[in-house]
């Protein structure tokens, strides 16, 4: 800081010397929050307008709605439709601030954290960072091959499938033309299924209007599953109706295959088949992520944090962990709960509630997760459900996933656009602008920036 | 091409054995056209079902509508809004192909084209291939700065501003501060009138909102213009209007002063200003671009490509060059016609006449422009208009731009969300999302490829 400085003066005087992030004064706790997901955002929205200073770090300045990734992925929606600033979410929180940085290490027994843009004091901490995906050290794959966990990565996807779509219009070489139109999908959970499902939909109604001179032949989608059924979460009743749906769409699906190497052309398994595809979306696996200080004892399966069933991260009394981060490891649930919207966002609401009490030295309950169901999609007018006692599938569930994800979407702008989007989709088969404005290129073959 | 291929098959026996690149199979003459944006699209729209192959080469898939450039870079628009794809433009075009490369050479002695992606003959060739950012050799500039000539500059200017008001969030350094909220603007023509009065709007609007922290006070906008006045091309009443405009906005215009110098933080100008800024915009010049093969004899001030009367390169029978990059220079315009999109528009629906007289050895008539006039805005409810004898500013004004403006853009859905998103900014003065999708850097820093 300077001392004789002329320039307009706004807030230094309110960093404190032990912070090199500038944030504003205040006596209250401060509860520093790092990831800005379902989890982390729950969380804030609990305690906006309470008696404690909440500052969340993210690396992102938007909320991410991770179920419809794979509709940007497809072209169906912009991503200004699916992500939403945190700052127009924080209008009018006066104890909510947002910090745009990653958080790198935090040191407990100080508690302070190191970010990209300096650092931090505490006084309790919540670890809500989610997961990336998980190529298992497979770097054949990781180098070539393309997740589905941020938002880049779809547009990364978009970008892929528009490029090689318009390479393979320019192509004389069948044999690339083949592999450049040949899409492989690799994990049968419901990421998996509802790209292959978005992308078969893709080539049906889309194909033949923009690439005239394909046959909608020309595009080959397999889902690969390392398992004997999709959606193994949900009840057999709808993994059977998904493989069905699938089909009925041309999707291949590959069942007790499992993907060990991709060099951008070839996809192989370790049975020994091979697949020919320039196209290679992995949803195969997940792995927790999070800053350097966690102590390598509290990590469990999964690179997950393991936490009391108050969330707290044992041996620490004010550091916590909730979402998909969080395991909560009993003889009732040896895995953990599942990484899934609902678990965060009931995590991150019941923090918001037990913290309060924490702080005011108020006795709290145990977390208790509450399935609320599942439900998944595969292309237009079809779905699956399990809502307790009650499994079905097609246009009713298709209808109830349509719904449920549009009054799940943070923004009163952001739903009307994405149900202006669908409703326009639903009636003419046309989605939105198909632009490649990302230069995509795999990891492998990356030597220079984008443009 | 393979011989014995057991994949799918398509297309590819219609590759000439002269072209890497695969065309359909056509006897008609083929008409060769680089570049899709105004003047490029116009000619095919000409040229469209009629009795000649025509095939559009451009680096990107869409058209890009640039007098809205600004509003994407201040976040009023997203960019799918106002860039549309190629192939939805050209369904139902059954004698129109669309090809993604770049074109590098040009070999009039043979009649063909190199492009980043193979060969190709053409029978007629027409370079409509714009401008790009003239920086004049100020590599400084040239490093540290944004020009606004493609649809990325714009991102990069909205993430530029975005990620440095966060940065200036975080920071306890008040001369940091400083830098990151000061936005220099270079060039007093439409693009930076229009570009300051946008960004002055959001220090008004948006700031306060978004940034509760900061005293709108916080952001400086400095227009500099290297002649005396804004809008040079358009009438005394236009110019001294549009700075009333931007000052009753704040904005801080410099006449006579001629930016020389920016590493990054500091702007110079020649007369020995200096002006503190991390944000500097840069719509001062444009030059044209085409690719390699035209003597240098045909190219004159500006980098354009001299042409006679029937936009015809000299010196070639069948070579063509319309819009920006065109300059037919007479005793009447020695400077050639004015680089906007009038003419653009006027050239390629004229060149599309006079092609498909040339194609059947019919008399043509020169080109003649005709100046419709000159609209430009300064934020919301103010514009300025030279309409032949009528020149006015104001309300009407403005509401003649947005329907000039929103008549023009290409394709239905894309009218109806500028509309939409016009309307909520005009009831409400809030604009889209504000997301920092891209990781901009200035390329002077850039050592690595965007995440």
């Amino acid at each position: 800081m300077k001392d004789s400085h002329t320039h307009k003066k706004i807030m230094s005087s309110a960093c404190k010397v032990t912070d090199n992030i500038c944030l504003p004064d205040s006596d209250l706790p401060r509860v520093v929050i790092i990831g800005g997901g379902f989890a982390g955002l729950a969380l804030v929205e609990k305690l906006k307008h309470k008696e404690v200073q909440v500052v969340l770090f993210d690396k992102n300045n938007f909320h991410q709605f991770q179920p419809l990734f794979y509709q940007v992925a497809t072209s169906a929606l912009e991503p200004d439709s699916i992500v939403f600033p945190f700052r127009k979410q924080f209008k009018g929180y006066k104890n909510v601030v947002f910090r745009l940085a990653e958080v790198e290490e935090i040191q407990p027994s100080s508690n302070t954290l190191t970010t990209t843009k300096g650092k931090v004091h505490y006084d309790y901490l919540v670890l809500a960072t989610g997961t990336t995906t998980n190529f298992f050290g497979m770097d054949s794959i990781a180098q070539n091959s393309l997740g589905m966990k941020d938002i880049r990565d779809s547009l990364n996807i978009r970008h892929m499938m528009l490029q090689n779509l318009e390479q393979a219009a320019i192509t004389c070489d069948d044999y690339e033309r083949d592999a450049l139109t040949n899409f492989v999908i690799v994990g049968g959970g419901p990421a998996g299924v509802e790209m292959a499902g978005a992308l078969a939909e893709f080539c049906k109604y889309i194909l033949p209007k923009d690439y005239p001179e394909y046959p909608s032949s020309i595009m080959n989608i397999y889902l690969v599953e390392a398992g004997g059924e999709l959606l193994a979460t949900m009840s057999d009743k709808a993994s059977s109706k998904t493989l069905k749906y699938l089909k009925s769409l041309n999707v291949k699906v590959l069942f007790n295959e499992v993907v060990s190497d991709y060099d951008g052309t070839i996809v192989s398994t370790k049975g020994g088949k091979t697949i020919l595809a320039k196209n290679l979306i992995w949803t195969a696996g997940v792995k927790g992520q999070f800053p350097k200080g966690i102590e390598d004892k509290h990590v469990v399966r999964g690179n997950r944090i393991k936490t009391d069933t108050y969330l707290k991260v044992e041996g620490h009394e004010n550091i916590f962990a909730i979402g998909d981060i969080a395991a909560i490891i009993t003889q009732d649930i040896p895995k953990g709960h599942p990484q899934v919207a609902q678990t965060a966002i009931q995590q991150g609401k019941y923090l918001g509630d037990s913290l309060f009490n924490i702080i005011h030295n108020r006795p709290i309950k145990p977390f208790k997760y509450k399935d609320k169901g599942a439900l998944a999609t595969v292309g237009k007018r079809r779905a699956v459900a399990d809502l307790g006692k009650f499994k079905f599938g097609g246009y009713f569930a298709w209808l109830l996933w349509s719904i449920v994800h549009l009054m799940s979407i943070s923004g009163f702008r952001n739903r009307l656009m994405v149900g202006f989007n669908w409703a326009i989709s639903y009636f003419t088969y046309e989605k939105s602008n198909r632009l490649i404005i990302r230069n995509f290129k795999p990891k492998s073959l990356v030597n220079e920036t984008e443009e």
